[in-house]
C-alpha cells in the first residue's frame, strides 16, 4: 500500500468483530487523511461491512485470513497455533515493514504473546508492561505496569518510567510529562529497596521527563503526575481494587437511590447526570504494548466504533512520533545513571 | 479496680478528646455490664464530662495525666517523650495487668510505637500489621497489612493470616473464618515467590481457619473471603487507591447531579438515599493492633461517641476471647508447616 502511514487492523478482534472494527476504521480514516488501512480477517465479512463505508474506498485493503484467535484462547496456544490468524497477520505486517502500527481489539494475552514473539522487545524486559489510562479529577494518569511483569528490580521500574513518559507525551501531548513512583509514603526512606533504588536512579538520570518523586495510591485518581510507575504485582492489585471499589459503590448507589419512593423519583429526574457518571466508569478504549520493536495497540474488547477509532488514533500518533528514538535516548541515560549509581540506599523500610 | 473486665481508655485522644470519649464510654458501659473503665487524661476535663454521664457512677476511675501526645507528633518523639501522657499511661495499665485492654482514638503512629515499646510483640514481626475492615457487597473483609510491614517473606504473610483470622473470629463471630492471599491471579503459579511460598504453607498447615487460596484486588469489595492477607506495601497502595477512587467517584457524582436543573432537583429528592450512601464511605471505627502481648484498639480519630463505643466493644471482645491462645496455637502449627515445607515452588511468575 502506497501511503505515508499504513495501519494494520485485526478486523476480527473484540466482542463484535468487523461490525464494529470496520466502522471504527472509517471514523479513523476521516480523522487521519494520510492513513491507509490493511484489514486482516474474513474477506466476505469485511466486504459486507466495507460496502456500508463508502469513505473507505481506495483507503483500505482486505487481507483474507481463514482463522481467528478466540477471546478465551491461552497465550501459549495462540503462539503455537496463531500463524495465519487475523491477529497474527496484522502484527506480522508491522514486522515485515508493510504497516507502521497494528491495532487489535482481540484477546489481550494472545496479542501480547504474538507481538512479543514476532517483534521482540527493544528494552531489556520479559514482556511489555500493561498500561492503563487511569481516570481522575484532572484527566488521566498513565499507570504501568498493571500486571505483566510481576518481579521488578530498580532498573525495570525506571524502564517503565521511560516507556510510560514516551507514551504519555504522544498520547496526551504533554511536552515534558511528570513521573511519580508509587510508594507507601513520600519520604525518601519509605518503601522497599527496589523503589528506593529506582527513586535514586530517577533523580540521578538526565531523562526527557520531569521526575517528581514518590506518589501514593490516592494520587492515581488525583492525577498528581502524568505517569505513575509500579511493579506488575502492586499495579495489578491497585487496578483491580479500584475496579472493585467502583463496582461496589455503583451497587450501593443504586440501592440507596431505589430505597424509598422519594429517592427513586429523584434518581429518575437525575437520570441524565447519573448516566454521565456511569460513562466515567467505563474502561479506557486503548492500551499500547510498549517496549516492542514496533507499535501495537490493544483496543478494549467491548469498544464501540468511536472507541476503536480512538485506539487507531493512538497507534497513528505513536507511529508518527519520535517515540522509539526517545525511548532509546533515555535507555542510554539509564545505563549512564546506573554506572554512576550512588552507594546503595540503606535505612529501615519505614 | 475490682471488675472482671477493666478497660483503660485514653480520654484525650482523637479530634474531640473527653467530649466524645466519655459519652462513648457511657454507651459502652451500658452494653458491657461487667466492665469498669480507667480514664486517663486531664482530671478537670474528664470530671466535667462525667458529670453529664450519671450511668458511669462507680464504673469509671479517673487517672490524671498532665500531658497528651499530639495528633501530629512523630512516633519516635512519642516514644522518647510520651511517658506520663494519657496514651502512654493507658497502654501501661495493660502492661501492669491493671487493665485487660486499652483503647485510644489518638495518633496512630504514636499508639503503635508506644504499644510496641511497652507490650512488645508476641509474634516474630517488627510491628503490628495495620488492619482495616474493608466494606463491600456482603459485609466486611478484614484486610492486613495495610502499611506497617513493607517487606514480607512467606512466613510473615502466614502470620498475618493467623492474626487476621483470630481477630475476625472475635470481631465478626465467624466460627471458622475464610482466608485468602492477595495475588494477581488465582492459579498456583501466579505471583512472586513470597506469595507462592505462603500459599504452599497455608495449604500445608493445619490452621484454625479455612484457607481458600489466592484472591484478587476486586475480591476485597466482593468480600469473597473473611480475611485477605498481603504485604504492607501492596496493602497500603490498595487501600489508598480504593480511598482515592471513592473520593473521585464521589466528586464526579456530585458534579453529575448538579449539572442541570433537573438532576439538581432529582438529587435534592434523593438526598436521604445519597446520605446513606455517603455513610457507607466513612472510615471504619476501630482497628486492632495485633500481635502484641496485650490488647490495644485504635478508634478512628474523628469517631463520634457511638463509634468510640464500638471500638471499646471490639477491645472488650478481644480481651474476653481466647484470641491470644488461638494465635499461639496457630503459630506452633506454622512452625510445623515450615519444618515439613515441600521443595521450593518454581516456575515463571506468570
Amino acid at each position: 500500500m502506497n501511503r505515508s502511514l499504513v495501519l494494520s487492523i485485526d478486523a476480527m478482534g473484540g466482542d463484535h468483530g468487523p461490525g464494529v472494527v470496520v466502522p471504527g476504521v472509517a471514523i479513523a480514516a476521516g480523522r487521519i487523511p494520510q492513513a491507509g488501512f490493511l484489514l486482516f480477517g474474513d474477506q466476505a465479512a469485511i466486504e459486507a461491512e466495507l460496502a456500508r463505508c463508502p469513505t473507505l474506498e481506495g483507503r483500505a485493503e482486505i487481507r483474507h485470513c481463514d482463522r481467528v484467535i478466540a477471546m478465551d484462547e491461552k497465550p501459549a496456544q495462540a503462539v503455537r497455533r496463531g500463524k495465519g490468524t487475523s491477529m497474527w497477520s496484522a502484527v506480522e505486517a508491522v514486522k515485515a515493514g508493510e504497516a507502521h502500527a497494528a491495532v487489535s481489539a482481540g484477546n489481550t494475552g494472545a496479542l501480547m504473546a504474538v507481538s512479543l514473539l514476532l517483534l521482540r522487545m527493544s528494552v531489556p524486559m520479559d514482556r511489555p508492561p500493561l498500561v492503563v489510562s487511569w481516570p481522575g479529577h484532572k484527566g488521566v494518569t498513565t499507570v504501568l505496569d498493571v500486571g505483566a511483569n510481576v518481579d521488578c528490580d530498580a532498573e525495570r521500574l525506571v524502564e517503565f518510567a521511560i516507556l510510560g513518559a514516551a507514551f504519555h507525551r504522544v498520547a496526551h501531548g504533554a511536552a515534558r510529562p511528570t513521573v511519580g513512583l508509587l510508594n507507601v509514603g513520600s519520604e525518601d526512606m519509605k518503601g522497599h529497596e527496589e523503589v528506593r533504588e529506582a527513586h535514586a536512579l530517577l533523580r540521578a538520570g538526565d531523562f526527557d521527563f520531569d521526575y517528581r518523586g514518590f506518589v501514593e495510591g490516592d494520587d492515581l485518581s488525583k492525577n498528581t503526575v502524568d505517569v505513575a510507575v509500579t511493579d506488575g504485582f502492586t499495579g495489578n492489585i491497585a487496578l483491580k481494587t479500584a475496579e472493585g471499589t467502583a463496582r461496589y459503590l455503583g451497587a450501593e448507589l443504586r440501592q440507596a437511590l431505589t430505597g424509598s419512593l422519594l429517592s427513586t423519583l429523584g434518581a429518575a429526574l437525575a437520570r441524565g447526570g447519573l448516566l454521565k457518571f456511569r460513562e466515567k466508569m467505563n474502561p479506557p478504549p486503548a492500551a499500547p504494548l510498549l517496549g516492542l520493536n514496533g507499535v501495537v495497540v490493544k483496543s478494549h474488547g467491548g469498544a464501540v466504533d468511536r472507541q476503536f477509532a480512538d485506539a487507531i488514533g493512538v497507534a497513528a500518533d505513536l507511529a508518527q512520533s519520535d517515540f522509539a528514538a526517545e525511548i532509546e535516548r533515555n535507555m542510554t541515560r539509564l545505563t549512564a545513571a546506573v554506572a554512576e549509581q550512588p552507594p546503595a540506599v540503606d535505612g529501615a523500610a519505614e
